[in-house]
This record gives structure tokens, C-alpha cells and sequence, in this order.
């Protein structure tokens, strides 16, 4: 497995989970009596949609930044891109479950806290590999950027702990923050794009 | 985030996009009495998942059209094909409603205009991509040409916007007008294909 | 749109076709009395998987060959493929349809006749795709071999013909017959995979 | 068909396989008195996403470990590839059955034995194309290991015949073990990744 091989495969996983995020919007039944009331009665799925996408395209190019800084992988490397894939293969369900609890309007905190926590993990294992790579520098293309790095990434973890906190007590609040990260992080400006939970 | 990465990845989205589709059609129940009839019933089902395809084809050429322009790309560049991707993916819902209004005889203006709101918001993100490329030159291979591609991608929106706009007081038509959209760019001729939305 | 590109997206396609496959199966309720006896009762979803996926390995091959003949391609090329990956994309409905005609056993007739109708168009337009070729030799590396491959397509046309015929009195001989088409290709062997329904 | 592309169509149906796992997970019911309770009564469905992303993972490793050692293919490689992909493929069937028997606490042990056959026919089909190349040593880049990596390969189809063994007594012991075995390979350390399945 090279670091271009895995980069490929990643980049094909991180796709498909993107676009298996639509199966997760229900159609409103058409022959409802307001039917333009019913189909924005589905903003929630609309919403978890978006973020989603969004932070799935972060999660894309942090992906690559990561894969870009290394010379070569080895099996811990492996190990933790095929834990950080499932992470982000499994997106599509709290997503769905997001959407259907502010749908129903209940649950939104078990929801939220559940959606806050893959976002946490996956963040986490981002800084766990940037940490391994400082331990590890003969992978590294650029060693010297690798304390900067680790550093940086530890924005993902925390923001994303504290967004899952706040969503205990506030989830629509804790959604807006992830809808915030991502727009953050993905607005072309400063820190757009190349920028992100990683490197803010 | 090179260039032809860009373009592989969102090949990949857009080709897993139009596989997605197959899965809004139904099945009759297959005990139905007259299955070849309960079969006819689900036409709806059909002509949306053809529109639909041929749609997304010709938005996959007129993506890589897009991108064989540009020598190198930049953050707000990477937002515009975000965007695009996200709307992209989105398809199957509105395909999927769109034949189930029509399969149920209610609904279907509603429907039709998400469904045309959905391609004219694509369309657009192709036309804002050009508006923005006029204004950074130094992104594409051949400068001179991008007044002139600009000026030809206003044909998109505006086709689609109009189509929208008919879909309020005639659905059936706006969809044929979707299917002519379709087939006009996609059939071999003059403008087929290499010509499209973006480039009649 | 090279030729190179265009094989490895439609590639694409048909693996992720073979791939949605498996969402036609459905699960028997695990809490059956005779749980192993309700899981053999899904045994057409099984042979229709098998069938199906075969099939699309075939054309996968049958695809290559033909992609691997050409030096380039023109607009007509591309709307024929466009054809052939909307029809090759649609095979999971009728995959579904069939395998619950048979569970059902009712509807037998129609859901082989719609599953050997689409099999049909597929091989169809592998044969126009040749056949335009033949008129369009400039196109290929070798244009000695044309008339040889035009000929030899027929094969697959006829066959998805005859078999979609026999599935109007004997639908259970006509699936039987696409089991026999996809084995005898498929199977190594003088004929096997190399050779197809378009090179038998 | 060359080693290249045809592993990189495996590669694309593998990643697909994986990321469709998450399908088979459904939602709690937002509105439940005991929400957090729910969520977790679905643990058959994390656990079984878990053992099989991961799986899939190390079926992926040994795929390259298989294609990077060959030269060129034939026919039958390429038909044992194709039975190996409709199996991977297929792998979401019985991830799902197996994650409802266990939450339904209701025909876990049918559910197990469909899991563990289905991964023993992947073993066993990755153990039957190393000895096809045991005696089509021209195929292969270094001959003189296939006997050696022949011998591994014996211990995956072994170990998941054991573990389909234990299945028929003890349901939730042959889970342990299929997670065991996916741990086991996954884990960095000796035998981690680079060892699997097929070379332990």
C-alpha cells in the first residue's frame, strides 16, 4: 500500500459516503394538502445535509494535506486511515438520525450528542495520526512542520467536544455550530479549504 | 488540491450520483393483475430516471470542459465545486419526488419546480464558476476564450429558470421541456455534448 | 472526453451497479420458524444476484475490449456510452423485479420479459456502437477487424432476443438461459470473458 | 485486461462494499421514552459494521498483497477475481441479517453461520487463486513464494470454518471470533495488515 494508493481509496470512500448522504432526505408524500408546508417540514434533512456534505469535503481536503506530508505509510498509518474510513463511511447514519429527531422534534439532544461524537472521534483520529507522525518524522516529507501541525490540529477534538457539550443542554445551538465549523472552515477566505478542523 | 484530482474526485461523486438514481424506482407488486399495467403505472419512475441520467451526463462533460480550461485552482474554486457537488448529489431527491408526483397525479407543480430549482441552481454554480474565472484569468489555459464561455453559459440558468417557471401553471410540460434539455445537448449533432447547458 | 477517461468513469459505473446489487436482497424476518427454510425461499434474490453480477462482469470486459480498439472517440461515441451506462446502471431494478416475481411466484412471465428486454438493449447497443464504427473506421487502432467484431456482436442481440421470446411461455428456462449466457462467458475456458456476448 | 486495472476496479467494488454497510444500520425511533436505551439496543448493527468495515479492510490488503505479486493475468484469474468481488460485494447481506438476529435475539445462529460461510468462501477463493498460481508460476513476480504463501493462505479458510463451526452452539463466541480475526490482522503490530487472512 502506497501513500498514493491509499490516498486514491480514501478519497473514493469519503465520495461515496457524500453522495450516499441524499438516501437519507424522505420525499413528503405528494398528495399532502400543503404540500410546499410538508416538503419544508423536511428542513431538517435539508440542514443535516448540507453539514454534512460540507464537513465531508473538509474532512476531503484535511485528507489530503495529511497524505501530502508523508513520504511513506506504515501499518499504524493503515491502521488508523481504516478507522478514520469508517468513521466517515458511518456519517450517513447520524445524519439521517439528526434530521429525523428535529423532524419529530424529540430526541434532539441524543441526536445531536450522537452526531457532535463521530464528528469528536473523527477529528480525534486526525490528531492521534498527526501525532504518531511526530514520533515517527522518517514519514514525513517536511519533519519540521510536524510540531505546528499537531498542534493546529487539536482545534477539531476541542471544538467539536464542546459543540457535543453544548448540545446537551442546546442542541439547535450545538447544529448551528457544526453548520458554523463547516462554513468556516469552507468559505473561501483566509483560512478556507486549506484551512480546516485540522489547521484552522 | 491539484486540478486533475479535483476533476477525478468529482467524476467519482457525479458518476455515483446517476448510479444512485436506479434506487427511487419502485417495483410493482408483482401479484398485481395486471402486472404489465402496474408496470406502465411506474412511467413517471422511467422518464425521471432518464432526464435525470442524460442531465447528469451532460453536466459531467460540461464539468470536465470546465476543468480542462484551468492550469491550477484556488480556494474559492474548490468552494464553487463544493457547492456543486453537494447540489449535484442531491439529484436523486428531487428525481425521486418528481416521479412520485406524477405517479400519484398530485403534486406534481410542486415537484417540478424543485426539480427545476435544483438544475437551475447547478446551472447557475456553472455560470458563477465562469464569472469568477473572468476575473481571475491567470487560472485558465486560454484567457481570451472565457468572455465568450461566460456569455454562452447564461443559456443554463435561463433555460431552467424558464422551465420553472412554466412548471407552476403546466408541470407536463415543464418536464418535457426538461427531457428536450436533455436530449437537445446529448443527442449527436451540431451541439451535442461537447456543446451543452453551459456551452449551447 | 479521451478514451481513456471515458473507459475508466464508465468503469466506475458499472462497478458500482454490481455493487447496489446487494440492496435487492432482502433479509427473511430472523425470528421465522423455520429460519433456514425462509432464507432458502430467497433463493431467487441469490440466482438473480449471481446472474446479474455475472453479467455485469461480462460487460465490464465486453466494454474494455471495445474501449481498448478505439483511438479516440466522437460526440456519437460518447451519447452511445452515455446510453449503454444509463441502461447498465438500470439493471438493479429489474435484478429486483425478477427475484420478487419468483419469490411471489406470480409475475414470473413479465419480470424475465422486462430482465431480458433490458439485457437485450444492453447488447443492442454494443452492436450499434460497432456498427458505427464500421462507418467510422478512423476511429480505430485496427479497422482490419471490424467487420470480424460487427459480426460477432450479433450473438449477444439474438440471444437476449431468443431468450426474452422463450421467457413469454417459460420464464424459469429463460432465466435459466441467462444463467447459461453469463456461465458460458464467463467461465475460463476457450470462449471465457476474453470472448462475450459481443465476441463469443 | 491488465493486473493494474483490473486491481483498481477491485479496489473501487471493495471501497463500494464498505461504505454501503452503513445502509443496513437503521434509527432508533427519535421518539422513544428511553432513547439513549434504543440507541444502544442497536448495538448488534455497530458492532456488525465494525467486524465487517474492518474485514473488508484486511480483504483489501490481501487483494494487493494477491495482485502485487503478479506479472500478468489469464482468464481463470480474472474469473476468480470476479467470484471473489460478487462475494465481497454480497458482504452487506449478511452484516445486516446477522446485526437484526442479534438485536431480534431470535436465529442468531443461522444469521452467524451465513456470516462466517460467507467469509470463508472469500478465504477459500483467495487460497484457490494462490494455488492456480502455484501452477501458473509465470504469472507471478517472485515463483519461487508461492508455496510459502500458499501454506498462509490455508489459516483463513480454516480459521472461518472454525469459527462457522462454533456458530451452530455458540452464535455470540463466533461473533467474538470474527471480530477477534478482523482485530488480530487489523492491529498494528507483527502481523498486522500486511499479514491477514491469507498470510497471518
Amino acid at each position: 500500500m502506497t501513500v498514493s494508493r491509499t490516498a486514491a481509496l480514501s478519497d473514493g470512500i469519503i465520495a461515496i459516503a457524500a453522495t450516499l448522504l441524499v438516501l437519507e432526505i424522505r420525499h413528503p408524500d405528494p398528495s399532502s394538502d400543503h404540500l410546499w408546508r410538508a416538503l419544508w417540514h423536511e428542513w431538517p434533512a435539508y440542514l443535516a445535509y448540507v453539514i454534512s456534505f460540507l464537513t465531508i469535503g473538509i474532512l476531503l481536503v484535511n485528507h489530503h494535506v495529511l497524505y501530502d506530508a508523508m513520504t511513506s505509510i506504515d501499518r499504524s498509518i493503515l491502521f488508523l486511515n481504516l478507522v478514520l474510513m469508517m468513521l466517515i463511511a458511518f456519517i450517513p447514519f447520524p445524519t439521517g438520525f439528526l434530521a429525523e429527531a428535529f423532524r419529530e422534534r424529540d430526541g434532539e439532544s441524543v441526536a445531536t450528542i450522537l452526531y457532535g461524537a463521530t464528528m469528536f472521534s473523527i477529528a480525534l483520529v486526525f490528531t492521534l495520526t498527526w501525532r504518531y507522525l511526530k514520533s515517527h518524522r522518517s514519514l514525513l516529507i517536511d519533519p519540521d512542520s510536524v510540531d505546528r501541525r499537531l498542534r493546529r490540529s487539536f482545534f477539531g477534538p476541542v471544538a467539536y467536544a464542546a459543540a457535543t457539550a453544548i448540545a446537551i443542554v442546546a442542541p439547535l445551538l450545538a447544529v448551528g455550530l457544526f453548520a458554523a465549523l463547516a462554513l468556516y472552515f469552507v468559505l473561501p477566505g483566509r483560512h478556507a479549504l486549506a484551512g480546516n478542523p485540522v489547521e484552522p
